[in-house]
């Protein structure tokens, strides 16, 4: 089985772009995916592409061939939906076609286009990511779902909306620099307590914006990096996913999202390594309270211990393990279907050293991406370390 | 690299199913495939899921993991979307993993619902496999593009609406004794003729109805199948997929389909065959003229030559090379998420000699699928042949 290597990775700047078409996004990101790489396009194999709305923001379903055909591709082509985690999931396809031999150079990546919907039709569009049956009909979106997980939090392990804000903060702090981010804006622990309320316990700055971009990563096996001689150094050494129930209802707990532990588990399996491994990880954070489940989720935190780890400094730019130094969905955006891709690119971009926050993981080799569906109803887990 | 085998296949009968929901139709073909492999749902490594318009017909995206729970099944589930080639593309990924030893049994298939939008919403919704800005907005709907491709394919090669008749009239009559089938019901090609036109030259028989229904495959690895003794005796040998540009206007030729043609290349490649070798094949005939093109960019015919085969009894059930016996997307019917898992169905059964055709192809022992998304902008093609 032959090892996988990102050769070279793209974004979009995420935020408002109303002037331009999906297309137009997705072409921009593979293009500068492909001027770090180095590869021509005419060695892709494959392009997986993730995308979840398009046929509400855009009237376009099939978007995978017409992806492959603004980024100059003439291979085949697939698209692959899993609510917000639709670009972890393109991403980990490509790297099992890579190692399985069938491909030697797969474009992973995704797009989405919501700002042009509204807040309203935004909201409304989200929320198909939820059970239509028994939870959209209810009156349930996804700041109510995630409200009743940040509840049922609290109820189970303590913490408060401080602890909340605290996230909010050290995510704004962290994007400061990123040129890519939505939002380059300190906001304070009391700016974001003063926030409006959106679903209580959750206010405004606890909510990840609407956001249109594109990502893009070029990955290739190992024996294609060496036999051209790519600068490649980061390796994807662990992919892993998970299945939950999809409604709130059917849970068994609802401040635990297993889907992303049993990903987790996969991922640390295929790596060989174990959370205290880990010296950085991107993880999905469309609310505060979902930055908590998944660092616990992870491994990172017992349950119960990681909602005051943004408070007491642990994940922050200097903690011991910095938790979404590109800004998160918080502060960076969170264009869905892009979203599990933009993960792998900024980890790529601080484990290689040219992200504005690499200096604060210099000495970093192992990180991890987590990206996830709906209330957790999906989950998938990457293992990024440095090869060489 | 294991060989892959299908171990059960499962249907919903294709029409008009107002009353159920899309996770209890895919739950009903999942039930009956999972009778028919004797393969304990604990043992599933992965669901791969094909669906198109899930986001306007149910207001539900994320279906994967819903239809995970609604089959009663733990593992990922990932859904997959290439128009009407969706659940080609979810059978060939999940063939893909099996083959590189990630997973040892994979449920693939796919589930659409469509007639509770009524015509005017269905033809909107499908709509979106086109290319939005350069087409959809200037008029085109699929009958009218496919009008199109009959026109130039007239223009180049001759034909008429007659051969196109001959085209519906047989595939209707292979559906007569499918109890899976829409239309179980004579339709002579006069019937066809006198039908009231759609888009000129194509009337309404010759294209395929709006339709609810499922299918679902338990596809295993040879070693899982040998290991618990399943009666699977057949194998899928290849597989292949392709790309084109995404609107007519970008094509070389209205009249070719050379995305099928470069999928039909890689998976004849893998098989060891050529199209001289396949004794019975399952095609993508969401119009009549849809099926001349497949069968010409499937190797079984010169460019030029399909537009008489059925006319000529060449393709019909007594014919060298039967094409559609279970009716095809004419008679059977044209779930659109559906319908690549559905064509695996109906030639394994034909293969192994349990489908009510399965007389007329008694010595068959190599078949063929081929699916396509929009107009043919995407296309996959499968090998199936009886292994033992």
């Amino acid at each position: 089985m032959t090892g996988v290597r990102v050769a070279g990775v793209g974004l979009t700047r995420f935020g408002h772009h109303p002037e331009r078409t999906g297309r137009d996004l997705f072409a921009a990101a593979a293009l500068r995916a492909f001027e770090d790489a180095s590869v021509p396009r005419s060695d892709v194999d494959q392009l997986n592409y993730g995308n979840f709305m398009g046929a509400i923001a855009e009237r376009q379903g099939h978007q995978a061939p017409l992806m492959a055909e603004a980024a100059g591709l003439g291979c085949p082509a697939t698209r692959y939906e899993e609510a917000c985690a639709s670009a972890g999931v393109a991403v980990r396809e490509a790297v099992r076609t890579i190692r399985s031999g069938e491909a030697d150079v797969v474009v992973a990546g995704g797009m989405e286009r919501m700002t042009n919907l509204g807040t309203d039709g935004a909201t409304e569009a989200l929320a198909i990511a939820a059970d239509d049956l028994f939870e959209v009909n209810a009156g349930t979106t996804f700041p109510g779902a995630y409200a009743l997980m940040a509840r049922a939090y609290f109820d189970a392990y303590g913490g408060d909306r401080t602890d909340l804000a605290h996230i909010a903060s050290k995510n704004h702090e962290n994007a400061l620099d990123n040129e890519y981010a939505q939002y380059q804006r300190r906001v304070s622990v009391e700016e974001a307590l003063g926030s409006p309320p959106v679903a209580t316990p959750l206010h405004l700055y606890d909510a990840c914006p609407i956001t249109d971009g594109a990502s893009a990563l070029v990955l290739v096996s190992e024996s294609y990096a060496a036999a051209h001689d790519l600068d490649a150094p980061v390796a994807v050494t662990g992919t892993g996913q998970g299945t939950d129930n999809m409604a709130l209802a059917d849970r068994e707990h609802l401040a635990r999202t297993p889907a992303a532990a049993d990903a987790a588990a996969t991922a640390y399996g295929e790596a060989g390594i174990g959370p205290d491994d880990v010296d950085v990880a991107e993880v999905h954070d469309c609310f505060t309270i979902a930055e908590v489940l998944a660092i616990e989720s992870l491994g990172f935190f017992e349950p119960g211990e990681g909602i005051s780890a943004a408070r007491d400094g642990e994940t922050t730019a200097d903690g011991d393990l910095p938790i979404n130094l590109s800004g998160g969905l918080k502060a960076k955006g969170h264009p869905v279907g892009a979203t599990g891709g933009s993960q792998i690119v900024e980890l790529t971009r601080l484990l290689r050293g040219d992200h504005p926050n690499s200096d604060r993981v210099s000495d970093a080799t192992v990180g991890v991406t987590h990206n996830a569906g709906g209330t957790v109803a999906s989950a998938v887990v990457h293992v990024l370390e440095v090869a060489e």
